[in-house]
């Protein structure tokens, strides 16, 4: 039978400049809708699970539209509230080479920001759901969200559903001390947890040794060592973490660590050539979970994982949209790019 | 000597759809920038008047494009504080036939309303000025923003600078009666008075008889009843008014009636086809005013008004992008469209 | 509860060449998808029933996208049958003034013209449904498709769902002969018959004097001898038709009339400034099904539909992108393209 | 046999702004090729005669764009001299409604402005050809295209050819006393002028009474008694003339007078809905010589000629992209535009 | 004199993607023109050789946007053939990094894929040619194509006619087996053969050792035995392949090789950034037919064409519009990219 | 107190294909105004200085949206006289990989080669200024701008304004004899003297040993020559190089070499993938006026305009629209191109 999996948080309107133009030079916007959350739940549906997401969105025409994005998709968007002043933006600049890409977020009041738990029945929203899967960025919208959120957890643990994490700091949204008291009390309802080492001192103040991630420089161990303090401390059953390597705006290494308490896998690792790199560690988070849920052998599942987010850096917007059989080409090792006919 | 100008307000950005496509087809959305009173103040720079801009805009990239929309059509910019967290933003569908154009607001918690008083110098900013211009958009977005309006006013008047208005009545962002109470004592300081009788209705409660707007019906005499009701109440020097006739989103008639108090001199009407209404009775302020300013006779002052607006619904965007003589050309009586080679 | 609505027909690929671009001249094809009945299930799932489309598209991503297109708008594809060798294909040159629009088909060998009754399973497709819904078209597409259009038919009479038909003559599909004898088999289960006077002659030879569509000159009473001749030959219940005016291909008079055997009901009449007017007669499908299967009285059903048709006409694509409500603005009678704020 | 047809003047580059776009907004402009002679040329291409066109363009990308350009619609571009310094360019905005469309000619120093006689072998040019086509812009562009042009009207007289003539005065080139002398020598060559009442006053002095272009009042007497005139001065077979009437930028009245000096013929009345009015006196004369060369009655020239005229305005860009029975369809009546399918 | 070449095949109408959007994602296709045997004969046009392209497409106004792309290059398309139901069609998606390009074919029941051989007169189209060219797609086509490609090439060879082959085998269109045992037929009338390993494993059985192309390795003493065997086989002049190495679908190694029976050319390789790799064989089949027409030595030969085809990788569409100044430049070594001002 | 800089020099059309299109292809080009000395005013009006641009341009919308384009980035645009006949146009085509960018020019007779020296008055213009920035492309348009640079240089001298050039040496404007009698009687005000080794050599002889720019390779030390050689013989207080290492259009490396007439200072090397490469060498010449101008060590003042230009790589037209900041970031070592959020 097809999997079912719930994912909470944010849509937002992304309105991103053509080609490399800078915010000032631009006479249009490109419309994508997208959000940790809802990428998630997007590349879940496109791999061919049962996917649903809850979020609360005006009910206006942008509102609709956020609503159609996912529909479009497949995304099962029955449990999203209507209501509220405003859908949350962003707006995207596209970098190149050293010109770093830039995000300017316009996302203060947005509907789900200051939804309300009744706005959501998760009793109903977890009926014969499998996994359930938010990131940091929900609760940090909030405290009417984090309480949310908390109640989505709740929920879940008591119906046997999966959870899982992605920590994604934005320190824009909260301070490290409000990350820490929010999220440690939402740890204890996580089975999976994903974050990069950056997320983790943000966060938890787990610091791993001898990184300078302006340097492009990875020191595999110090990833182990702080996915098994993460361990210790919240008992998640795993962590999982993306090593990006950040030569340029235009071309990074790709590659992830897996840590399962006992052993760490460590991941192939891919050079892309960047198209746009929004929402490449969502597309990680959704392959990982893919792997898991479809119950890969953990070294398949990271590099079905990563496999996935590799290919997402060449899709413009902010969904992974591949199909589970071009990341099984790739992850056995097809990355010559030649021609499909 | 250039005559100097100055107008108080809000620039949004403003997010349309190509074309005549709906909110939910489009993937990407043209991008300008323009406000009621942003609008009549590259209208005058555009006629070689010395306009100066003022408002409060963030101090991102987006603020930054807000400020070099207006430097690029000559507006001196020098006056407008930075800061604050987002710019409003409003959405736009252009309509066709019988569908209306529909306009989504996301202003609220705008840098401009939520402005300190401490923003602006006025006795710096109308240093040599003639002419000061608002609009009930401005006072209407909030206390902080009612409060600046009518320091400036203050200043305005103490500095003998000539005060024009255009009542502008947004039911989205105030109700009748904040709005008579707020306007009421900002009127004081008015001398040319522009509005609409729905805007006379709702703001002050002065209601013409025989009109449906939604029929496309005018009767002059009742808008000059409305004048005369503004000019006992508010002892204004003028009372202008379009009148619009709405056959459909794609073709309105558009004169104009202007009351001295005395005598009502009424326009000239013109059938247009309709590119781009927004903006339609901005363009008609500022033409007014450039009239006045450069003491045209008052049917003139009218008719250059007029047939700057009548131009305007044929460009897009919300700025007035016309000169002086394609105004003049079009008042004399060319309106033949015959290509100017 | 919600009425639960089926249609089956073809879904296509739509290429048309930007603005007015003649073929020769452009560059790139804007892409949409749509198709009859296709559309009217888009109509019909927008006023908020739930509605169901059946067909079959190829499994490559060329047929995924046409599903996208539908379930971006709540349309149900569970049903849509997947194989066969490509999607059907309409280019599309929109015309303007005495320039007419022009179609190029190349729908031959489509996935549902080359389908097999065994794709559908019509006890499971129409359970719990209200309403079915097809076009002349389908059984056009060739002998495979007739018949399975006669399944649906027959299944849908068996299990009480009412049955809608357009007529909707393609003289590039079918003769007249074997038009009048594949339709008069299927017109056993017809409740509602909606053709115009060209479909009416063409299909059943029932011809209607007095009338020549070239010249835009319309007879009503000549129209209602059809639908009685209509109503004596296949006994439905209502024979509805639209009159289009073509002024030119920029400008067209729309109007329509509902026969019940005993009355029929005319009609208010919309002068209409054309954007697209490509998916017309399905809007008014789609609004006369809405109108009848909520129950609103006759001329109401009538009235809706024609209003909803306006509205298509100014809606880039197949699709009527239209909201009840808004239908309902038109309907009362405002249609003077206020912008909505 | 297939006519063979020559035409000799200037190709510019066209630079214009998308929709209604002003100048100084746009980011963007649409190429387009395009030219009085080179029109004319390619519309009698596009109803199959064997057409070819002669000029000089500079040996860059730009002047083998503007052959191209012609090449693709199956002009023979054998006989196009390469060198000179530049292409001569013009700028086009779209007016609508009240406002004017503006071309903005940079054309000083084309190629073809600056060509020898040399450049050019008449005799090959002309060997088996029937007809030969030029207006007033090539001798204005300077004394080495009138040079030019009287060579190859001498060489076209001796060699039997039919020489036809689009007055198209063009004050930006020259005086009207220098356009009297050149054009008056050139006259004795010709058999064919098309030109209207404007031409024919500032080239020749002829002025019809009773006419201002500027009101859109035509007065049908006084172009005959102009017709009259020109025959008798100058000993033409044919003489003929659009009759514009513009209501405004965005609708037209669009009409042809032909004389044969005995008769005089006028045509059908077609309002035309304007996409693209630039070349729309172009798409008369390649319709009327189209109709002469082909040896129609002189009526059905004339209407042909007219409607072909009326389909130009519905296309952007300044050639006619019509087929001939396009233009039969029109002839005959059919101006429904409705859709061919 | 000008040499004369005449190319035999499918021009298809190709509808891509723009940027790096994937199908699911698009609302435009750019559309071009184009297929193996039409690339050739428009990079020999480019190069000023006299190049005839035959063919055979319908009557719409798709089939003449096809010969219009071709005309527009100065192809010579008076022998393509007027008929049938369709064009064919392929849709691309430009693939980046690790995300392979994806081709869907729409292609089956095209107008020259069910074109007769009455639709062709040889002694004519061959008339004065020094060289014919085709590829394997053709024959491929279908039994119809196939018969009409072997009179083609009986014809040649009658008439002294040069004839070379691109192996080009295509897996969807019919079988190795039946691919040997057409191609087998046809290759005694072949005096160059170009195909690169694959092709001649899949053709005609003859493997080369060593060679994994998804590894991007190549071993050329491999290619070279498959260049002698089938020389053997086929009693071939020269027998050439192309040699990529698929670092990524931006990147990419490209030489080439040329066997002449007794010795073996190697090229330089070009390391290339891919903006559009479709073409990139034909391009060096032009190249190399154009080196040999023109009796350049063989290295020389072999040098231009890679030249040639490493620059068609940087121009999108189909067609490899570079001159032969461009590929002159490079092939002497000035890849520095500088700009030529 | 903020300083003041003038730019003397040409502002032109930029015409440029979008994407990689080659000139032949593109049905539009892209709108940019630019050119040497108005990139480096633009480029300090964004890091803040007051900017003042001077030079002469045609009075029409062309020449208007030329100056909209400097306000629009707050550069003062007072002393631009208006004018003559045309701005000069650029045509660029943007290579890729082996595949060079091409510029065809089409400047002559631009307004500001044929502005008279009367039209500026340099007593006002260098009021209060603190620098002076030309190229060696003004002189070059004609003997009349050459004149007026003249004239501004003498004026600058005395008025105690720094004097800067690029020598920018075009081949197409003028002969190296030319140059050099030109140039060389200008250098005698200059203060810093910018130009790279190819400049040095074709204006004054000055040849480097032992490098090939077609090649990439680099010898520091004959550019230190080239420096000693033009402060022995014009008493420079500066002379500064850019290095570019052309591997590809796509690929250069890109780094400077500044020399103060004891110590030569050799920056940072960045591999830069690049966008849009024009304007390239005036981002430098800006970057390294605003180090000067604000008094940055040697070694930083050159660092900051290597970083600058090295981001102005990344942006599409000729300005570098980058902030202080921002080149900063990058000249401290943060090229990894992470997301800015």
């Amino acid at each position: 039978m097809m999997k079912k999996v719930v994912t909470l948080g944010e849509i937002m309107l992304r309105l991103s400049t053509p080609g490399h133009q800078r915010f000032v030079q631009s006479d249009s916007f490109d419309v994508n809708y997208g959000g940790g959350e809802a990428n998630v739940c997007v590349s879940l549906a496109n791999y061919g699970l049962d996917a649903r997401f809850v979020t609360k969105v005006p009910k206006h025409e942008i509102g609709q539209s956020a609503i159609n994005a996912l529909r479009k998709y497949g995304v099962d968007t029955k449990y999203i509230a209507r209501g509220g002043d405003r859908l949350g933006i962003y707006f995207l600049e596209s970098g190149a080479s050293q010109r770093a890409s830039k995000v300017i977020y316009d996302r203060a009041h947005a509907a789900i920001a200051e939804a309300d738990p009744s706005d959501f029945n998760w009793k109903e929203i977890f009926e014969g759901v499998d996994w359930f899967h938010f990131t940091g960025i929900t609760p940090a919208l909030g405290d009417k969200a984090a309480a949310i959120t908390l109640e989505a957890c709740k929920a879940a643990k008591e119906m046997g559903v999966t959870v899982s994490v992605d920590l994604n700091f934005r320190k824009k949204l909260w301070t490290p001390e409000k990350a820490n008291e929010v999220m440690s009390q939402l740890m204890r309802y996580v089975d999976v947890c994903i974050g990069n080492e950056e997320d983790a001192e943000m966060v938890f103040g787990i610091k791993a040794a001898h990184t300078d991630i302006t340097k492009g420089e990875i020191d595999h161990s110090s990833y182990e060592a702080v996915a098994k303090e993460l361990i210790n401390r919240f008992d998640f059953k795993y962590v999982a973490s993306t090593l990006r390597e950040s030569y340029s705006a235009s071309d990074n290494g790709w590659s992830a660590l897996l840590y399962d308490g006992e052993k760490s896998y460590l991941s192939k690792k891919y050079d892309v050539r960047i198209v746009d790199r929004v929402g490449g560690g969502d597309s990680f988070a959704s392959g990982l979970i893919y792997g898991l849920i479809t119950e890969m052998p953990l070294q398949n599942a990271l590099e079905f994982a990563v496999a996935a987010s590799a290919l997402k850096h060449t899709i413009p917007g902010d969904f992974n949209l591949v199909a589970k059989d071009e990341v099984e080409t790739l992850m056995k090792g097809d990355g010559s790019g030649r021609v499909q006919r």
